[in-house]
């Protein structure tokens, strides 16, 4: 299964150990983390997947696969900024939001329109339709193990 | 100006309305409309824009400006399904959404990611930080008055 | 008709020339003009197209309005680099390369792809399957009003 | 390094065989292959990087994983058709087409512009500025090596 983390490129300190958990989990499970392949909450899930055993996925926004975290396996370059945020959608089968701001919005309501599962771990926008709201790392891996059986 | 009406490509008659006096304001103010050429709240607010003697563009996410609404001037194919959401974004000095669903959540969101400026017209994601919520028509158009000053 | 004027964003007087007429025959004929919007041989379509009386489309590949030529009226802003060449070769209905280097030879590569009519100037390329080759703006303007018919 | 393979989406046996050998180096070597994902020449290569020992992330144009071939071990879900073939070129540190028509070449002339290395085997368009063009199986091998060194 592929799991994409989604959250904002510069986070606070229990964000990222959030983000670093739920991709522990993901590579411990043997499932593949897709992400945006930057820094913040990306860098910290792709640590996470690669310190459970996983493999990492992150979708660049720009032109140069060396803007990819050090944790990225197989970076894709898309050379097409936001836009990029589909394709993480498209190709995740589950979307797991941990915090966020507009991009990582984007990212939920475009997964939303395809039809994609969404948890989101603290986020900002609660209550939406169609959204797995979660407030503890513990209920975030219960909605994540229920998703992907 | 480029004014992006964002909304669902089916709605209600009440909505409907609402799209069409927002595109007919933009027409006759000499803006230009831009949306996502396809019908509902796009071929509404396409149809106020000519009615009010302006130009549409379409930013289709299909292969074939066929899919055009009749009230589209200037087909834009992409080909690119949802990632189209960004060019409309990306190419909108201002969006109004007029309700809408998960698409137009994720156009409001990148548009407020790439600084735009949006205005939501009855939308059902209340109170989100950087959106200009109106109910009513004239608070819609006043907005789009102070922001296209 | 949507017409799309192919060519590099640099250009010597000579292919400035003819990109110059070849847009001023689509506008004159009122044809849309639709091009990358950037310039070289892309503005010098533009100014011709105004020239002649026509609309102009620049589906730009960076993420500012302001990066169009002063002769596109309405700029597609797509934020996605290269791969706007995509919707350049879907938005036209004839394709027009006027001399042009490797981005020119992947957009009449997708034309061709895309069933589009591809008729090249002063081609690098020549002989290639499916394209008109032609030599002289004469010969140019005569395969544009046989395509256009 | 990662190297992408281009080709027809159907293909006869012979280039198919020539697919196949050029994915297995490539997985012997312990390069990522990258190709479009679907049949023909994307499938041969993968089924050859695999036999290789090797990864494949396979691009798609759709919207759905499945349209994977059975070799692909990261499908990249775009959603977008042809632009897909920018990010294949994005992705790639080296492209090499095995024969191929309008699309291989649009990923040719995309990858020439964004300054890939690409070898072109048995191409129809035999001579292109910047291909390192080869007829045989042994070339092709010799001239990936240089590249990937």
């Amino acid at each position: 299964m592929r799991i994409g983390v989604i959250g904002a490129g510069s986070c606070g300190k229990e964000i990222e150990a959030a983000a670093e958990s739920i991709g522990r989990w993901i590579g411990e499970k043997g499932h593949v983390l897709v992400c945006g392949g930057l820094g913040g909450v990306m860098e910290a899930a792709a640590r996470g997947a690669k310190s459970g055993g996983g493999v990492t996925l992150g979708i660049l926004p720009g032109c140069d696969a060396r803007e990819a975290n050090p944790y990225i396996d197989y970076p894709i370059v898309t050379g097409m900024s936001h836009a990029r945020n589909a394709v993480i959608a498209w190709t995740s089968d589950l979307l797991v939001a941990v915090s966020g701001e507009y991009g990582t919005l984007s990212e939920m309501a475009l997964g939303l329109k395809m039809g994609r599962s969404v948890i989101a771990y603290r986020s900002r926008w609660k209550g939406m339709e169609g959204v797995v709201d979660v407030e503890t790392l513990e209920e975030a891996l219960e909605a994540m193990e229920k998703f992907s059986d």
